[in-house]
């Protein structure tokens, strides 16, 4: 086995768990301007070395596209590759090239079990982005007019039509990390997309759930937690809520009146602000412990926006 | 609805992900003597006020059980009821008093939805307990000989077989939060113990999944994965690996050579450092980025211990 450095990404199920993981060495050597920077670091200082700011575009990993398309220096939105990506786009079909081991494991029992058999793995395939929404280092997203917002959404539709022309991306995860607490390593305002070859198994047991829900009930778990005392605003398309049985206090979910299954024709998105630590007991059972009731964070939520 | 303090704690499922949620404001009002200490609190300062050291027993919520059992002042292990219980063991039997909403939905499709129809609550009954492994602040579970670890493992051996007489309880969860970094909120070396009244559904995942490899292979899928390249160390009786997918970097699986489904017949262990963050990606999909390839962690954890 190589070292790590030279190693391509890998996705391997879980027997247990029966959960996919990526491997991905590379993410380990990704940079960050918010760790380690001592206390004298200035704004300027932080934005002279900043890739993602304008000017400074040969620093980054190949550009896919940019809002407004032309090719001149004043764009907008930049949506281009990931420097330390999490998997490989330029490995071929997965199931071409890592084909997934022991498809159909042996039926018969085995008294000398052969220790390894029972794991599956997928070569690395997959694409990982990074959404630079705005040229400017100090802009943050809830700076920007709600038609330049709009504008970043579109062109996370834009990406996703292209990733799913590639028939073995399975599914695609848009999701934006806010601040060092959330896990960003990057202040500059951006979000990111990954396509997996798989699909994630808790995003299957959602959609299993939604599903045996509306088989039994007629109806649309989603629509059903829409509880007044959980609202928290409304408009003539979305309604946010904190839903019934939040996981993290202060979660919300922004919710399309239209239903629709995917992302790109508008799917909902959940805003999981991280003020808690998730630690023994939920790593162990994935049951979380939320201090802060939903209809109590809704409450302050809407008197938040009122004020 | 009262206000957060006077609320007894409740479980909720969520009709979309299928997971149950437990809700306890009491949780939120604990104290932590990592946080916001000044960088002038010595470690004698902190063991006078801890509650967890020989002397300030009167500060700790009720006593369970001490070893040795004896009633004098020198007690090298206690079991007591956490003060900040995620759950109430006062509560009376759940599902006589706090019935789950809409056990049998209604199967017709109605189009004007109930909004709130869709949820699932329980009454947040159960134990939460504190293992206090050693009366002295300053000692960690590695300082403690071989036999005294054993005897704190026997402590949540007892525990467990206490809490399984009850009925109603269907699931425990024993967990050590090592550290600042890792969630913990008291220095003081202790460990936790949560007994519910429902099966978390990774858990049920995890069994049906290993079931299922059962049925197809005839194996067991942990033995599975111990292959050479991922074994730490082993003992008579004991194998220690980094699984195959790993979830974390450096993730340890401590597992019995004898196979048993309970802890308290001596199940596994994992060990989890926390070295990465979880942020929007896995809390999106519930799939892990992990940097460090179990080989390689396996690797450099046989070098540690032979060093
Ligand atoms: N010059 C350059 N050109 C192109 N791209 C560049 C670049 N310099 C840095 N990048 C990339 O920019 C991204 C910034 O992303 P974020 O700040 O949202 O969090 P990150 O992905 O580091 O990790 C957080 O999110 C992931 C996914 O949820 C978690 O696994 C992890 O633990 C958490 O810290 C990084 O992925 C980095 O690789
Ligand atoms: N005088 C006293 N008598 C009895 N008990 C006392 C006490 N003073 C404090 N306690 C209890 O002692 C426990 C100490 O536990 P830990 O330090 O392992 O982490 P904690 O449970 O706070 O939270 C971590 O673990 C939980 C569960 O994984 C996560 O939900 C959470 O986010 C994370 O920070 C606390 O639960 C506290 O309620």
């Amino acid at each position: 086995m190589g070292s790590p450095q030279g190693r391509i990404p890998e996705l391997r199920k879980d027997s247990v768990t029966n959960r996919w993981v990526i491997f991905s060495p590379a993410r380990a050597k990704r940079p960050s301007d918010f760790k380690s920077k001592s206390p004298t670091t200035t704004q300027t200082q932080q934005q002279q070395d900043c890739p993602f700011c304008l000017g400074h575009e040969h620093q980054c990993a190949p550009e896919i596209f940019r809002v407004p398309p032309s090719s001149g220096p004043h764009w907008k939105i930049r949506v281009i590759e990931n420097l330390y990506p999490a998997l490989s786009r330029t490995l071929a079909d997965p199931s071409a090239q890592y084909p997934i081991l022991n498809p159909n494991p042996n039926p018969n029992p085995n008294p000398n079990p052969n220790p390894g058999s029972g794991v599956k793995v997928l070569g690395g395939f997959g694409f990982h982005d990074v959404v630079i929404e705005t040229p400017v280092h100090s802009v943050q997203l809830s700076d920007l007019s709600p038609q330049e917002v709009g504008e970043v959404l579109l062109a996370y539709k834009k990406r996703i039509e292209q990733l799913s022309t590639h028939d073995s991306i399975k599914f695609v995860q848009v999701f934006k990390n806010h601040g060092a607490s959330a896990g960003a390593s990057m202040s500059h305002s951006h979000s990111q997309i990954i396509a997996l070859p798989v699909v994630p198994a808790n995003v299957s047991a959602r959609l299993d759930s939604m599903n045996g829900f509306f088989h039994e009930t007629g109806k649309c778990s989603i629509c059903e937690v829409g509880v007044e005392d959980l609202l928290i605003d409304e408009s003539t398309h979305f309604f946010a809520i904190v839903p019934f049985a939040a996981t993290f206090p202060f979660e919300i979910w922004i919710i399309p009146r239209h239903h629709s299954s995917h992302f790109h024709e508008l799917d909902g998105a959940k805003i999981i602000p991280q003020l808690t630590v998730v630690a023994g007991f939920e790593i162990g059972t994935g049951c979380h412990i939320n201090p802060v009731f939903p209809e109590d964070a809704a409450k302050v939520l809407r008197e938040v926006q009122n004020s």
